[in-house]
């Protein structure tokens, strides 16, 4: 017997045009769809929602709604504390995807990654907790799609490094450590909000909401367009009700 | 009057289901595609022929043979020696680029980039020095590709960093600068067969010719599988014809 196959498929930042051909025939091909749904409303649902009512609109979804995360503990300085957190909230993430694979138990599954799963997020190792768990048993696999770092570096047309030179690609919350290191083009992902203070001669290029309508950007001296990035955040959280941004940081030679 | 469109299109690895829809669109849109090639035959030729065949038959292809680069200078140790030759070949480039346009003057253009042109990829900055010459005008976009970093990931089911961790992007030249900063998650592009003797205890994820059928995976501790990774590279070499690989190194906790 073949077991089912459970297939996680990056979707890009929601834009139906942004999927490659082979996440589109994924989505085409299963009999469900696993999306998970924050418990107090999730803005993205409606993108997700209409991005498969365009490709996949007999695929049957389910929603599994996302269990608590502690983020008062996860705002502690301590690193360990910080993925101790994160592993708990994977581990009821997992009993929940479980007992949704176990609800619907025929044909093939996919779920949707926004962007890419290969960064910054916690898909591939939800997978990884339910099938450790043992009640559910399917051959797995990963579909690559466009990252917001990818999306970013194209609407600005930039490359995201120097001719021969790094990229280091971090979060808002390691910024500090990678300009210490000295590194001199430095992606920031999950921001909210970045205080650039320090930083007045770098230059950034800013994006939020990449792929949608609210969709802004902003480039330049850092000094030169820390308020341009701040009122654009804004307008784009006023127009969509959610804001996702990320920047590209690189020091002037 | 419109000025004729220029797109970069990320491509990915040469399988057309990698392709993103816009990027099927790009192609099928336009009525040039520039495509380069090296003087001395080019391996990759062949797939960037059977891809433009599925996806864009009737799409006119212009071949662009790239000038000579000069790799004795570029393998001096100094930096500036290898940024100045890399500036002179993306010069000379931008001329050949300048005059295919000037040859082929109707009509929207699209230039075919592999994996994604935000990651080691010279393409932005020779459309950019065709425009600085100021004989050829166009209006010109970029649309992301997956880049074998992604690729690499899904293969192998791995987040590229730890929870909450950077990843290092850089290139076989700083690996080791990269280690000796305290990088603990590094993709390395731009491989030759890498050395990684004493870096024995990290974690490896290797794959050469991604998405290709010579496609070859390796994964383990650097000194269990060091001798399987030589082998497979080999191997895919002797089986294509042309070996380009890529790997991500985790420092284990």
């Amino acid at each position: 017997m073949t077991r089912r196959r459970l297939t996680l498929v990056g979707i890009g930042l929601g834009h139906p045009d942004h999927l490659t051909l082979e996440a589109v025939q994924a989505l085409q091909s299963a009999s469900v769809a696993l999306v998970t749904v924050k418990r107090t409303g999730d803005p993205l649902a409606a993108v997700r929602r209409d991005l498969l009512a365009h490709h996949a609109p007999r695929l049957r979804v389910v929603e599994v709604v996302d269990p608590e995360r502690d983020r008062s503990a996860a705002s502690t300085s301590t690193t360990s504390g910080y993925e101790g957190v994160v592993g708990d909230w994977h581990e009821a993430r997992a009993q929940a995807w479980e007992q949704a694979l176990l609800e619907h138990p025929d044909g093939d599954v996919v779920v949707l990654v926004w962007g890419d799963p290969a960064f910054y997020d916690s898909t591939i190792r939800v997978v990884e907790r339910v099938l450790a768990r043992g009640a559910v048993a399917v051959d797995w696999s990963v579909l690559p799609g466009i990252s917001a770092l990818q999306l970013l570096a194209a609407r600005h047309r930039v490359v995201l490094h120097e001719v021969g030179q790094p990229v280091h690609v971090t979060t808002e919350r390691r910024l500090r450590e990678a300009v210490e290191q000295g590194q001199r083009n430095v992606v920031v992902f999950l921001t909210s909000g970045t205080d650039l203070s320090g930083l007045d001669d770098w230059q950034v290029w800013w994006g939020a909401n990449l792929g949608a309508p609210s969709e802004r950007l902003v480039a330049g001296r850092v000094a030169d367009v820390a308020d341009a990035i701040a009122a654009a955040r804004a307008a784009a959280k006023a127009e969509a009700g959610w804001v996702m941004d990320l920047f590209l940081l690189r020091l002037p030679t």
